[in-house]
């Protein structure tokens, strides 16, 4: 595409490196931010460089936090015996959402996959392990992606902790609520009739 | 959604400004510029900034110019008689990029919308006429949307130049090249019929 300045192309390139943004929504974005009024065009600009500058992650958990030690694992009121080991900061807000969750975290930062040739010490598993056993740690709940490299994170994760006495549980699996039975994967609805639940009269 | 950090929360806001990115997309691009070296993300930030705060436009056909003139206002290749007159800038660059056009550009600024609230006043039309009336303009391409309110900025703009020396013109209307005939709207395919073009062999 032709441009008539210099300072569109620039900002067309540098939009375009966003994930799923071509050079035609570039230009729109950049046509966009030309027809608002310039404060937030300096606004979007100013928090994007913010975040990248002043970023800092969490010392005990990973996550990002804007003091040492994050709002979660600062606070009081959560369960210290309880982590939940998760694949990414993404899916710690996800739990949060939920407000189902009232222990800690601890971010992996990915999970053991040796075709992208991510190995266990590219990963927070060491500081995993010197947590629990430092923090008397009562159960690790594994909240990670039900694939062949989640299982081998896992896997690991369980051989290292091996002797020590937490329970590590995984999250449960099976068909969503609202799911259609016909809908689901073989793997999962197998799963969930063989790992069945009782079901009383009271719940 | 709840996030362990402001400033992690200051850019979801920022982000999703930009239109069509939602929060969750917002999150995704937040995080993707952390998951990126900082240089791109200040890269990505400064050149927003860059683009709202230095912007300026050609004082002769409205683009967006590095100079008082663009480079196709002040281009003596270029032929100064013809005019193709666009609601915006976006497309210039759509008939640039056709490599058809040789002549120079009037940017309007929209169309006139009194829905909108949106007026001769409010667009570049005096300049336009001046424009004409100084260059000894010969035709004027209407590169307009074919709607109601491109109709009558067509015929508002050929009220004014009426007892002028100029031709005026519309680009042509029809069935797209590849487009097939039974998707191809009535109103389109009506006036194509209309105003169908004669066909001999050596075309």
């Amino acid at each position: 595409m032709s441009y008539s300045s210099k300072l569109l192309e620039d900002a067309i390139d540098a939009l375009s490196m966003l994930p799923s943004v071509g050079k035609k929504s570039a230009m729109r974005l950049a046509l966009f931010l030309l027809n608002e009024s310039p404060e937030k065009g300096n606004l979007i600009g100013k928090a994007i460089q913010d975040l990248v500058q002043k970023v800092q992650y969490c010392t005990c958990c990973h996550t990002i936090s804007d003091d040492v030690l994050c709002s979660i694992c600062s606070s009081e009121i959560r369960d210290d015996a309880t982590i939940c080991v998760v694949e990414s900061i993404r899916d710690l807000i996800a739990i949060e959402d939920t407000n189902q969750f009232k222990g800690k975290y601890h971010i992996l930062g990915g999970i053991i996959s040796p075709i992208e040739g991510v190995g266990p010490e590219d990963l927070n598993i060491a500081s995993l392990i010197s947590r629990v056993k430092s923090e008397g740690t009562k159960e690790l709940i594994m909240a990670i992606s039900p694939t062949i490299e989640g299982e081998t994170t896992m896997y690991y994760i369980s051989k290292l902790l091996d002797g020590y006495d937490v329970n590590l549980s995984s999250i449960a699996r099976g068909v969503a609520f609202g799911g259609e039975l016909e809908y689901t994967d073989e793997l999962t609805l197998g799963r969930s009739i063989q790992t069945r639940i009782p079901y009383s009269l009271s719940q």
